[in-house]
C-alpha cells in the first residue's frame, strides 16, 4: 500500500505528539518519522530526536545535538516534499500557519489542534479544497463520526457528539463557583493537557468540538447535538436519514484515533492498543446535555453560528480566562463571564482573512486581560473573587 | 438511480412480508411490487393483490380474483426477468428452492428466512458466488453488522451479535421447566411469528443467527460472540483490528432493516420509521451470554461448527419440538432435549447436496417426532411431562 508513510509531527512533545510517537514506534513497517517539532520542552525533544533521528526538526531554541537532521521552520517542515503526512498537535493559534502551509503543499493533515478549525475553519476548508488536500480528525469524537460515515452515500440527518460531562456535571451553581484548579485538573477519563482539561470541565471543549464538526463534516449547527455519556466508551454517533444510527466505541485511549488517521482507509492490528472488555463495561448511559448549566458550551455554539471572527475571539478570551483560573486569579464560573463579555464587545468580521482572524485573537486577548485585571483589582479590594454579570 | 425497483415478496402475508409492504407503500417513487406469494392466509393475500395489483402471484390455493396478474409457481416468480429484487420472507425450508432459483437468475435476494442459510449455507453462498448474485440480510442483527461493515477495507476481528435474552433470561432451571407457551409468546421487544418467538425464548434463534452470520460474512464461529442487551437498541456490533468497534442502533422496528436492504447503498428518509429519542433511552446494558443456561444456543453453535447436514437436522428437530411445546405436549426445557438427542443420532454428511439437506431435514423431523411421541406416552402414564436427559 505505497510503502512506509513519512510523518511530520508538529508538537511532538505534547500529549498527542507523544502518543503519536507510541503508535509509530509500534508500527515500524508502516510508519516512519521524518520531522519533529517542539516548543519549550527542549529536553524531551532532544530525546525524541535521538531516538527517531528525523531528517528535519524545529523548536523555539535550537537544540544542541548532532543527529544529522536539518533545523527548519515549522512552516518549511509542514510543506516539505519529504513529508507525506502531517500531524498537527500544537496548542492554540500556533497551528494556523503550519496547517495552511501543509494544505497548500497538498499534504494530508491529521488535526489534533482544535483551534485551527475553530479560529479559521472557513479559510482552512477552502484551502484544503483548492489544493485537494485532506484534513483528517484526531479528536476522539470527530474520529468516531468520521469512522461512522465510511461507506455511507447519503448525507446523515444528525451528528451526536458525546461528552463525559466533565468532573462537575452534577454540581450546583454554588459548588461550581468554589471549584479549585486542582479539582478541575482531575479529569475522570482522559489524560490531557491542562488547558483542555479545564475546557472539558467548563464544557467549552465540547463547544469547540461542535464548531470543528461543523467545518470537518459540513454540518449545520442545528444538526449537531450533544449527549452526556459519563463512561466515554461511545465516542460519538451519526443518525442517518432512515432513523438508523451508527456509533463508534472503544476504550478511551487517544492512540486509537491517532492510529486510525494514520492507517485510514485500512485498519492495523496493534497489540498495544486496549480492547474493550464486555465483562467490565456493563452499562452505557446517555442524556441530552443541559445547555443552561454550562454557559461556555452555549457561548461556543453561538459563536460558531455567528461565524466570522467570533470563534477566534471566543478561543482567545477562553485561553486568557483559563490561564487566570489556573493561577487562582478568577473563579471557575468567571471563565464563562469573561468569554461572554468579550464576545459581547467583539466586532465580528463575517468573511475574515487570516489577518482578520489574528487581529480578532489579539483584540480578544487584550480585552479579556483588561476585564480580568479590573476584576483582580476589585477582588483585592473586596475580597470577592466573583465577577458579576 | 436506475428508476423504480421491482420487488417480489415471497411470503407476503407473514410478519416480514406485511412490513415490507408498509415500506413499499410509503416509498412509491422508489419501489413497486411486481409479485406476491402467500401460503394459507388466502384472505389477506387477496387483499394485498387487490391493493398492489402485482403482475405475478402464487399461493397454495389459487385465489379467485381478477386482478390481471399471472398465477405462477414461487420458483418461476423468484427467477422471473420482470423481478429486480426478491424478499425471501417465507418460513422454514420452503424458502430453499425459491432462493436458489432467484440466485441462479442473478437476482438480489434479501433474506428474512433464517432457515435458508442455516440449512444450506454452503450451497447458497456457492450459488450466489457463481451467478454474481447478492444476498442481503434483513434480520436486524445481520443488517446491523452489514451496516457497520460498510466502507471498511480490513477484515474485522470479531462480530458481536446482541440478544435481548428473551423473557426468561433470569429464570432458574426449575422456573424454566414450568414456562407455559402463553408466557413464552410474550416477547418483551419484538413482535414476531410464534415459532421465532419461542426460538427467541430458548435462544435457539440467536444460535441460528450465529450460523447465518458465519455464512453471510465468512466469519469463523470463534470470532462471533453474543452479548445480552435487554433494551434491543444496539442491534449488533463489529470489532475491528485496531480495537475500535462500530455499533448500529435504532428503535427496534423490523421495517428499518427491511428498508435498508431496499435502499442500499443509499438511505431514504421515511417519516413512518421511528427515530431514537435520547430522552427515553438512558441506559444500554450489555453482558456476555451465559451459554450454559440456554442449551439450545450451545447446540446451535455446535451444529454450525460441525457443519454439513447438522444445522438442517437442528432446524428440523427444533421445529418439531417448538410445535409440540406450543400444543402443550412437552415442557419448555424439553425443546433442547429433543434437539440434542436428534443431533446425537444424526449421521452428518459433510459436503451435502440439496438432496442431502432435505433428507437430513426429513430424518430429523421423523426422529424428533418419534422421540416426543414416546415422551407423550410416558407423560400420560406418569403425569410427568419432563424428558430426562
Amino acid at each position: 500500500m505505497g510503502g512506509v508513510k513519512k510523518i511530520a509531527i508538529l508538537g511532538s512533545t505534547g500529549s498527542i505528539g507523544r502518543q503519536a510517537l507510541d503508535i509509530i514506534r509500534a508500527l515500524p513497517d508502516q510508519l516512519t518519522v521524518v520531522a519533529l517539532t517542539g516548543n519549550k520542552n527542549l529536553k524531551l525533544l532532544e530525546e525524541q530526536i535521538k531516538e527517531f533521528r528525523p531528517k528535519m526538526f524545529c523548536s523555539s531554541i535550537k537544540p544542541d545535538i548532532d543527529c544529522g537532521g536539518q533545523f527548519l521552520s515549522v512552516e518549511e517542515i509542514a510543506g516539505h516534499p519529504g513529508v507525506d503526512f502531517v500531524i498537527m498537535a500544537t496548542v492554540g493559534k500556533a497551528g494556523l500557519n503550519p496547517t495552511l502551509a501543509a494544505l497548500q503543499a497538498g499534504k494530508t493533515v491529521a488535526l489534533a489542534s482544535k483551534e485551527v478549525l475553530v479560529m479559521a475553519g472557513q479559510i482552512i476548508v477552502r484551502e484544503a479544497s483548492i489544493h485537494h488536500a485532506q484534513i483528517l480528525p484526531i479528536d476522539s469524537e470527530h474520529s468516531a463520526i468520521w469512522q461512522c460515515l465510511q461507506g455511507e452515500e447519503t448525507k446523515p440527518r444528525r451528528l451526536f457528539l458525546t461528552a463525559s460531562g466533565g468532573p462537575f456535571y452534577r454540581y450546583s451553581d454554588a459548588q461550581l463557583a468554589e471549584v479549585a484548579p486542582e479539582q478541575a485538573l482531575r479529569h475522570p477519563v482522559w489524560k490531557m493537557g491542562k488547558k483542555v482539561t479545564i475546557d472539558s470541565a467548563t464544557l467549552m471543549n465540547k463547544g469547540l468540538e461542535v464548531i470543528e464538526a461543523h467545518w470537518l463534516f459540513s454540518f449545520a449547527f442545528d444538526s449537531i447535538e450533544i449527549l452526556v455519556h459519563p463512561q466515554s466508551i461511545v465516542h460519538s454517533m451519526v443518525e442517518f436519514m432512515d432513523g438508523s444510527l451508527k456509533a463508534q466505541l472503544s476504550w478511551p485511549d487517544m492512540r486509537l484515533p491517532i492510529q486510525y488517521a494514520l492507517s485510514y482507509p485500512r485498519r492495523w492490528p496493534n497489540p498495544e492498543l486496549p480492547r474493550l472488555d464486555w465483562n467490565k463495561v456493563n452499562s452505557l448511559n446517555f442524556e441530552p446535555v443541559d445547555y443552561d448549566r454550562f454557559p461556555c458550551l452555549k457561548l461556543a455554539v453561538e459563536a460558531g453560528k455567528s461565524g466570522g471572527t467570533c470563534p477566534a475571539a471566543l478561543c482567545a478570551a477562553d485561553e486568557v480566562a483559563v490561564e487566570l483560573f489556573l493561577s487562582h486569579r478568577i473563579r471557575f464560573t468567571d471563565i464563562a463571564k469573561i468569554v461572554q463579555r468579550t464576545l459581547e464587545r467583539h466586532r465580528n468580521v463575517s468573511r475574515p482573512s487570516l489577518e482578520d482572524v489574528l487581529a480578532a485573537d489579539n483584540w480578544a486577548r487584550e480585552y479579556a486581560t483588561h476585564l480580568s485585571l479590573g476584576q483582580s483589582r476589585k477582588r483585592e479590594r473586596r475580597g470577592n473573587p466573583a465577577i458579576k454579570r
